[in-house]
């Protein structure tokens, strides 16, 4: 078996990011047997490893991309120009090898909006980034206790209204269902969530149930997948929960991340699906107000390595 | 001091109402000073207590208004239209004395729908009910770590939309204060959830915040109210999570319902503001697959009962 290769991208250079890729990776017996491949510059991990007393093991497990930037960072913390500029460089390079087959899967650490834009970026992060040339780009947030994917993500909630279709909805649950299907994900059931409050309550409180979400899942139904719904908003995160099979399909942005960051706030990880690669990054910012300070948790960094490795090992 | 007296009804006989009534009342020890008065049938109340073991004190702390529905109730469980004739006498019995204020709060037992609907009921259920006479009507939810009040709540989710605008949010922060000034609730602190992803993130991702939003939770200021918002609705609720002092404001039924659910499944309670009596439920149902085999669990009622007393006990 060869070990998949796993792109380790370090974010923003002002932000948590370089630390938490070296707390992640100097503890390399927690993580899946793996090639994790640095894309950053080796004097920022150099600087992280001698400001936290810690030492990557240089082998055949970690690979480092020197990407200097040719810029120069300011002396304070914050969003800067700089940090933008360097945060997507190393970015479009891990993806840029990733569409060659280089990197089976992408860890990013937290870049900063602001920097992008100060460096002239027009793309608000990672996710609109990869979806200029995957439009059919899927967020999806993983925990050890709930796994939930959005139909619609960053959208105002009344254009998001509008993508509940039948027929969206069913090209989405294929979608998800393929994706899926590559990787070890161990998911075999989606429950789809309702739009409107008890889901309708059998067209008093709402039609699109019954005229849009149930046509879809019956249709997936009979295509063969298992898919069950639709179920209230309120509890369908409840019936998913402690169910390592289960995936919740939520309909818009909040109605997926209020029940994801009520269940697993900080240590949940972002998994970006229907792409021809993995990608994962920890549901954290850049915490520029902690940098450098030698407190920033890694372990939502270190679930999205996992959850990265283990899903693109071979069955 | 005189002691505060609380309606206690006994919901649908069918279901776990009566079992959990006479386990919360049978640990008076475990609830606040105060007259409980129950509304229902003596003999239920009997053939329960005889069921479970228990006694309870028929002391000044408990009194039993016996309102037997004339009614023949079927053998077996479910929905029936005795059921529903009689736990709507009850309620209703409770609701008159309450508004001629014989009682300062009302526990609500749960009831079933359908039951109702079997007797040829038109609402469905308590809270529609209080709603034809107090159509200002609050439902909001409480647990030890989180409360949550809702700005609309039986809406499908496009009209719920329709209501986001600032004389409405406005109209309804002012009635959530003075229902809660005239109380010991020891909430100073409103946060006002957004609409939309981020909360619409400047105008990127929706105008809500700044046109309707924004200006009610300012106006709200203005007139001294504490009061701030919009924030992002997936972090809204973690920001008010542990904070006994604070209170969201969610502008749609499963903003709210998704974050409590999460956070309170079955321990929550379930509170009727803006009404001249508070009127307090367990946040589940009849269960009417578990009645009558001694498993329910009271603790939820036990939560409303507390919180129904605490509440009315005067500063």
């Amino acid at each position: 078996m060869t070990l998949p290769r796993i792109g380790v991208t370090l974010g923003d250079p002002a932000g948590i990011g370089p630390e938490i890729v070296v707390k992640a990776l100097s503890e390399l017996q927690t993580l899946p047997s793996a090639q994790y491949v640095i894309y950053g510059e080796s004097r920022i991990i150099h600087s992280a490893e001698q400001a936290l007393g810690l030492r990557l093991g240089w082998n055949h497990e970690i690979e480092m991309r020197d990407l200097p930037p040719g810029v120069t960072y300011p002396k304070t913390r914050g969003p800067s120009e700089a940090g933008g500029r360097a945060s997507f460089l190393w970015f479009e390079a891990a993806v840029d090898d990733a569409r060659r087959g280089e990197l089976q899967a992408l860890v990013t650490a937290p870049i900063s909006k602001e920097s992008w834009s100060l460096a002239g970026l027009s793309w608000r992060g990672h996710t609109e980034y990869l979806e200029r040339d995957h439009p059919e780009a899927i967020m999806s947030f993983w925990s050890r206790s709930l796994r939930v994917a959005l139909l619609s993500h960053h959208l105002p909630l009344r254009e998001a209204l509008e993508r509940v279709k039948k027929d969206v909805i069913l090209a989405f649950l294929r979608s998800l269902r393929q994706s899926l299907d590559k990787m070890s994900s161990g998911i075999t059931t989606f429950l789809v969530a309702g739009l409107n409050p008890h889901a309708g309550e059998k067209g008093i409180l709402g039609h699109e149930e019954e005229t849009e979400i149930r046509p879809a899942v019956e249709e997936a139904v009979k295509e063969g997948m298992d898919v069950a719904g639709p179920f209230p908003p309120d509890t369908v995160f409840l019936m998913s929960r402690g169910k390592p099979d289960r995936m919740v399909v939520a309909l818009y942005h909040d109605q997926g991340l209020i029940a994801f960051k009520m269940e697993a706030f900080s240590t949940g990880v972002n998994m970006t699906l229907g792409t021809p690669f993995v990608r994962t990054s920890p549901d954290h910012g850049t915490a520029f107000e902690i940098a450098g300070m030698n407190c920033a948790d890694p372990s939502s960094l270190q679930e999205a390595l996992i959850l990265a490795a283990n899903i693109v090992t071979e069955k």
